[in-house]
């Protein structure tokens, strides 16, 4: 066995409907071709825009269909800090780290509200909203959250909503993970919680059909649709019509669901094989949270451990994560802690590279050696 | 016949090979969908960027492959300007006006360099380049230029390498109409010219195959690469490849060189009834370009009309196109000029539209009247 990917937060092979997508593509090219191969509606396929604005109780024109969720990310922080404008934005820490890296670049002020089990906690975010300049917006991943896997408890999202109508904030909630639950019953959403008003919503069909057709939405108030559309236009003109026409076709045929539970029992299973082999593996000082959905378990490392430390030493023993550093602003925490993704690697992978893990961390602990010395010696005794 | 557009700039629904495509994007997914389905290279659909590569004569690591050719832009103007970072970028004038906007929104200063019959002043190019900071980069369409259908000497073309030789000027040549070509010898790229040290090359497939691929390339130096790929991750992680991998399909099979054929066949007979219908139609004073290739013809009005005076008009009597200025930094040019697009419309529609036009033209240089009034004329006369 090769090195083992707990760092890739992907679906894995089996997970993507490819046949049933090469039959929706042909038919969405041959039945609406004129349009979706030509300049179009910049955003989004008609009829896909359609599709989720009726999902979401919204007028179509509320609906923005971008070239994959981040896209529409860009373009909202574009709209709020282009030009070096300058703004504050509130986030949670950890959170994931493409957004951190967008708003850096566009020189945001970043200011991260701490989470715990239960979410993000709405105490900070009281505090942060009472401190300071007003923030753009706040930007959330409520449900099996990346990195940590946690979920926002039905109590917070209720305090959030109305947190955010106190202080007339804009929240941005993004869902990519909400629909893939292995268990437990779906909590409301904040757009739902809150009606739309001043939560604006983002998903995709990255974890619910395919990554690479790179279709993923936003559900927003109508005047900021229309000026994130005017960037989309600005960028690319029109979006990939052709996959979202694809993405559609699979929809109408009634294949979303069927496809979902498929999705949702492949992943359940290496989620619950994560679970498993963490429970059986790893030192009793470790924590690690047991998410009802979505690709990632959070580790925390026994006796507060340096994953800086770890991580080499586990690229050596032939199996990766991401460092949690790598989720905070300005890398402020997370030192001791490790995202772990279950999606992508088999449950064979799954077992072997918690052992693997579980080898080094026993390591470290017993022996207080350094990351090359431990890492020298996982190697050797993977020979 | 309803309103005739010469504004879009879109190729017309019969140059689509929509049969071939949805079969082309069937097979593609079927043959690498656990690839293209995925997340995957950020840089590009592989077998697309070897194919790319290996037409210019390059390194693959060379190409980036974007959602079309604008986005690349987004990116190499990112590169240099994010942040208000400031800095300096020549361009010609008139020049496509998307760039122009893309560089206004991130606080660049634009500086316009004058083009005539023969394409960009070499002598302009070579004072501006003596005079103030040096710039960033130079963006030039030297072949059926957007919006002038003008295309650069090959004279020209030779002094403006030589120029960028001498001065370390990175140009970016944007070829997107290149081999739509009705009559006349191709002329070398300036990227040939140069050997691509100096010359960055842009393009793509949506005036040789379709625009709704969103399929654009650029051909850069191999660090700028790797910089504007790093803006590609963090943008939207990975095109769309499904796309991607159907143009690559389209391309494997043949069907590219055909395929051109037909479109220059299609185009070709439009211009021509463009160029006829002007000439038959169109007062004496008026002067137009007769373009090689690509999508468009530019008109100057007869004895400087106004062309903010005539477009209201125009549209009024069911013809529009764009007005020039449009494609003038700061609307500072263009004011007597307009742009005809005959890629889109059909041969009926360019006689009629010539016809209203030249109209108006005749109506307006010999009543001197207003653009109301000859509206309201114009407005009669059709009933």
């Amino acid at each position: 066995m090769g090195t083992i990917s707990f760092a890739r937060g992907v679906p894995a092979p089996e997970c993507l409907p490819v046949e049933e997508l090469a039959d929706c593509a042909r038919a969405a090219i041959e039945r609406d071709g004129r349009t979706i191969l030509s300049y179009g509606s910049s955003g989004g396929y008609a009829p896909l825009r359609e599709w989720i604005a009726e999902r979401h109780r919204v007028e179509p024109a509320r609906v923005l269909v971008t070239n994959g969720s981040l896209q529409g990310f860009v373009f909202l922080a574009q709209h709020f800090f282009a030009a070096g404008r300058g703004g504050r934005v509130l986030v949670e820490a950890p959170t994931y780290d493409r957004p951190l890296k967008i708003l850096a670049a566009l020189g945001a002020e970043v200011d991260a509200l701490p989470v715990d089990e239960d979410g993000l906690e709405p105490d900070a975010l009281a505090a942060a909203l009472d401190a300071g300049t007003k923030p753009s917006f706040l930007y959330t991943i409520p449900t099996f959250q990346n990195p940590s896997g946690r979920t926002l408890s039905l109590e917070r999202r209720r305090r959030l909503v109305e947190l955010a109508r106190e202080a007339d904030l804009l929240v941005l909630e993004d869902d990519p993970y909400g629909l893939v639950r292995y268990e437990g019953e779906p909590l409301p959403s904040l757009f739902e919680l809150d009606g739309g008003e001043r939560v604006a919503y983002s998903s995709s069909f990255s974890k619910t059909i395919a990554p690479g057709t790179r279709v993923g939405y936003f559900v927003l108030p109508a005047p900021l649709e229309a000026d994130l559309e005017a960037l989309a236009v600005s960028t690319y003109i029109t979006p990939a019509l052709v996959s979202q026409a694809t993405v559609h076709e699979f929809l109408a045929r009634g294949n979303f669901e069927p496809n979902l539970e498929r999705v949702r029992r492949l992943l359940g299973a290496r989620r619950d094989a994560m679970l498993a082999a963490l429970e059986r593996e790893v030192p009793d000082d470790a924590d690690w949270g047991r998410p009802d959905g979505g690709y990632f378990v959070w580790l925390d490392l026994p006796g507060e451990a340096s994953v800086a430390d770890l991580l080499p030493r586990a690229e050596a023993a032939g199996v990766t994560f991401v460092a949690g550093t790598d989720f905070y602003p300005r890398a402020r925490g997370g030192a001791s802690s490790a995202r772990l993704a279950f999606s992508f690697v088999s449950l064979g992978e799954i077992d072997e590279g918690v052992k693997r893990l579980a080898e080094l961390l026993r390591d470290g602990a017993a022996a207080g050696t350094t990351g090359t010395e431990a890492a020298l010696r996982a190697g050797r005794s993977r020979g």
